[in-house]
């Protein structure tokens, strides 16, 4: 993975001069090329580790097993952010952690946990990297050093219980090879954001990822029946029963903590078989407004796609002019089937063919979508692509419930237009509804604009407008990117001072002295400027 | 609702004798009547609360809504478990509350909690008063008075989002109420419960019930898009989306947390249409172990059951000979559709019925099953008949994964007999599986037995053996009837002695006094005895 991009750079092609002068003629805007800095020309701080803590920390995990070279702390530096991608090409790498530690099982993390509490050292968990959202800075807090705990040794299919359908993975795993471990069984998790190449079981576990065919295989929080984290005060071992009335669902506090808590060493996950069939197929509706309503009323019916998206006029367009396929008039949805029997595919398709006909939509067969399943991890190399000539692509989304989605969209589109039409350029937003749930949905933004002189500060003011204007119409600041150090000034108007409290008591109780994740998820106290509404 | 007996005690008939016979003949017991004492002989001592917290009180909600008359107090001493219908039968009011508090809105509420912190009083948010496992029981704690707070009139359907299909309501709405407001809009929320006729909403969220029809309408902690709730510290008000990357879950901390952390006051619920085709048909199976793996194959399959139960051959037997009809040989399975088309239904019964088939089960058409819908809600007032007659009729129940429902269904049977069999009599245990997941299902026994000479000893004995078997054989110590001060043992055993850790400081940061509930749910650091397992 690359210090200065999301994945392979070998896979990031260049713009082509036309493209690239389409998108200027298209935003209005002279465009500047941000290529990155040689990679010894990177600036790194030397590390603050001490001689005590590493010792301690070498005493933990071995000494080949405490990291402190150069190309280790820069490639855990941070996330995929543009920010994060911003920063690093041009050639800073700070906040980079003193050392990355790479602990073999559940009880080299409680040691680390334990070393890194009694000489103050802050712990960044660290899986995939893939953090678009600050998830993975390395942030020191109030201590004079700071480590990333890399998982990727955690890499073990732990068991599989056939009976009951689910089984145990180790946090570190990332999705390929858990596929492949899984595979050998017969099943699949059927996981698959954007993330998919890169991200691990204990990122998914521990950010509430959701996947592009969540609606027939759920959320990532939906698919955890158990978990075993490490905290600096000891083990949690949470989840009996797929489902219980003994008191609070501590594993849904887990879910989503974002490392701030303790670090998810193992999950066990309901599987699924491989299916025999995948259909996709594409669907056009006049526009957002009755797409939307199509997908709604899919959401509240009994028929049961596996994928359900829809794209707005803007992404359709422009979806279909990068791929060299000339454009569906209006809106377009993407459905996907998988299952294991042709003629139960069939029956659902047949459901939903006849519910989307009812709603609107016109079908237009596989061919708009032939290489839609195969391009679907590819958004993150196109970012990369554009960014290197200048032009930043970035992505930010939110959920509401079904009669706030339009809103919602007319708002946070309107907000990223104002924050950013002006003498550096114009602005192409667009959105699609990629989760779908019977009370509401997702709404997926992507933001194309030129870089401009100051493109941390463009990017920050535009993120600043869409934040506020997410929380302003009630939508939530995350419905799968999670928190990190990005979206926690919205965290408190999200949950009220007094769940804000709530976060930072149970922050205590599991990590008295607070070296987990600092900075990340859980709002300090002093950002409470919005807690009237929730009073 | 009557203050000895589980609902309206002229529903309760008196015991044949010869059914009296043939129950004593088939345990080995000698029967001895337990019948309630007159109300005006019930000792309850007299009110601790001082002028001060009344006045606090009483300018909290008015005069008129403290009620300290013995009635009020009487019927508010505690749920509906056996133990409390013996307590009180035999002129036991206590622990009962010092006062009834009825506020009208969250706000007042508000005040309540505000009044009683201050005054340091303890709280008992009380709804329907349906508590089976002493989540009632108006323990004070270290306080020197309790007030049990009623919600009743917290009764209004506050708003209803047809386009999200979701209805927000008071916490006080008894269920009958609910669906009747619901159903003016064409809704319901399909929750079916034993507990129906008089438990409320917000008991529904603050415990983790589930109704009889889960496997179509969804557990109701699924239910909940939203909630309001009030604490000692002020206001929660979270859920903004049906799903969210948003940090930790707190509905999912809310709901459960059995008023030890605040008072639910209003919860947004998803609501369904109004079903017009409702359909049950029974099924028999040759053994309990292959209709629970007939179940299993049907939750992990496509196909869509609105309910599905297995009774063991014990169950399958008594069921019949109670309606009069003749058993079914092996076990009988029930299994149920909602819908609001024919042919969906249809089709959706088409799918179960070769599923079953396939898995080994003879389908029996509808009539072993006529009555099951209209008498579902039945079962509490025969315990109040058996109980009458001397006869221990109780309930406890569990969750596990499928590879644990036989193994565990064998130990709490044999946890049972060992503990009651003896001189005072024998025992029939019976089951069913009530609630199934495609990871797992839930286990319901029925424990039948003389009441013997101490009924309350001999009641305990078996119910701690049950929970020791559970707790030992890795089921959950509840599924649905939560854990209140009965199931509190268990606690640490079931979410470790960090998890127990983690309540603790949740319960601090929102209710720094401790006023609410007192003795319930949250374990309180001594009984950690079980903790080994989960260090």
């Amino acid at each position: 993975m690359s210090w200065f991009a999301w994945g392979d750079p070998e896979r990031a092609t260049p713009l082509s001069e036309s493209l690239r002068d389409l998108i200027a003629q298209t935003l209005g805007a002279e465009l500047r090329d941000l290529p990155p800095v040689d990679e010894a020309d990177v600036r790194l701080p030397s590390s603050a580790l001490d001689a005590t803590a590493r010792a301690a920390l070498e005493s933990a995990v071995g000494a080949e097993h405490v990291r402190t070279d150069a190309p280790a702390r820069l490639r855990h530096s941070g996330g995929k952010s543009t920010p994060d991608l911003l920063r690093r090409r041009a050639g800073d790498a700070d906040p980079a952690p003193d050392a990355v530690v790479l602990p073999a099982d559940h009880d080299e993390v409680l040691a680390v946990l334990r070393a890194c509490a009694e000489h103050r050292v802050a712990v960044v968990p660290f899986g995939g990297g893939t953090s678009v959202v600050g998830g993975v800075d390395a942030l020191r807090g109030g201590f004079a050093s700071v480590v990333a705990l890399d998982l990727r040794r955690l890499d073990r299919l732990v068991s599989v219980d056939h009976e009951s359908m689910t089984a145990t993975l180790q946090a570190g795993l990332r999705t390929p090879e858990a596929e492949e471990l899984l595979s050998a069984h017969g099943y699949t998790l059927g996981h698959l954001p954007q993330s998919f190449e890169y991200a691990t079981i204990g990122g998914y576990a521990a950010t509430r990822s959701s996947g592009q065919a969540s609606a027939g295989y759920g959320r990532f929080d939906d698919m955890v029946m158990a978990l075993k984290a490490a905290t600096p005060r000891g083990s949690l071992d949470l989840g009996r029963a797929p489902a219980s009335a003994a008191g609070p669902d501590l594993r849904q506090l887990l879910v989503g903590s974002e490392g701030t808590f303790g670090v998810i060493t193992e999950v066990t996950l309901r599987v699924r078989p491989l299916p025999d069939v995948q259909h996709d197929e594409a669907w056009s509706f006049p526009d957002y407004a009755t797409g939307a309503a199509a997908l709604r009323r899919l959401a509240q019916s009994d028929a049961r796609p596996t994928t359900a998206r829809l794209s707005d006029e803007t992404e359709t367009f422009v979806n279909a002019a990068l791929s060299g396929k000339e454009a569906a008039a209006g809106c377009l949805a993407v459905v996907g089937f998988d299952g294991t029997d042709e003629a139960e595919v069939e029956a659902r398709r047949a459901a939903v063919t006849r519910l989307l006909t009812e709603c609107g939509g016109t079908p237009l067969g596989t061919e708009p979508v032939s290489e839609w399943r195969h391009s679907r991890f590819h958004g993150p190399y196109l970012r990369d692509t554009l960014l290197s000539a200048g032009v930043l692509s970035e992505t930010l989304e939110t959920a509401t419930t079904w009669s706030g989605v339009l809103p919602l969209y007319e708002a946070v589109s309107a907000a990223l237009k104002e924050a950013l039409e002006g003498p550096e350029g114009g602005v192409v937003t667009m959105c699609h509804i990629s989760h779908t749930y019977p009370a509401g949905a997702s709404l997926y933004f992507t933001v194309v604009t030129a870089a401009g002189a100051d493109p941390l500060s463009r990017w920050a003011r535009a993120k600043r407008a869409a934040g506020d204007a997410i929380a302003e119409h009630g939508g939530t600041i995350s419905h799968h990117h999670a928190v990190g150090a990005d979206h926690r000034p919205w965290m408190t108007s999200e949950i009220g001072p007094l769940g804000a409290d709530i976060l930072r008591a149970v922050k205590s109780a599991l990590d008295p002295v607070g070296i987990l994740n600092p900075g990340k998820l859980i709002p300090d106290g002093t950002d409470e400027s919005t807690q009237d509404a929730h009073a």
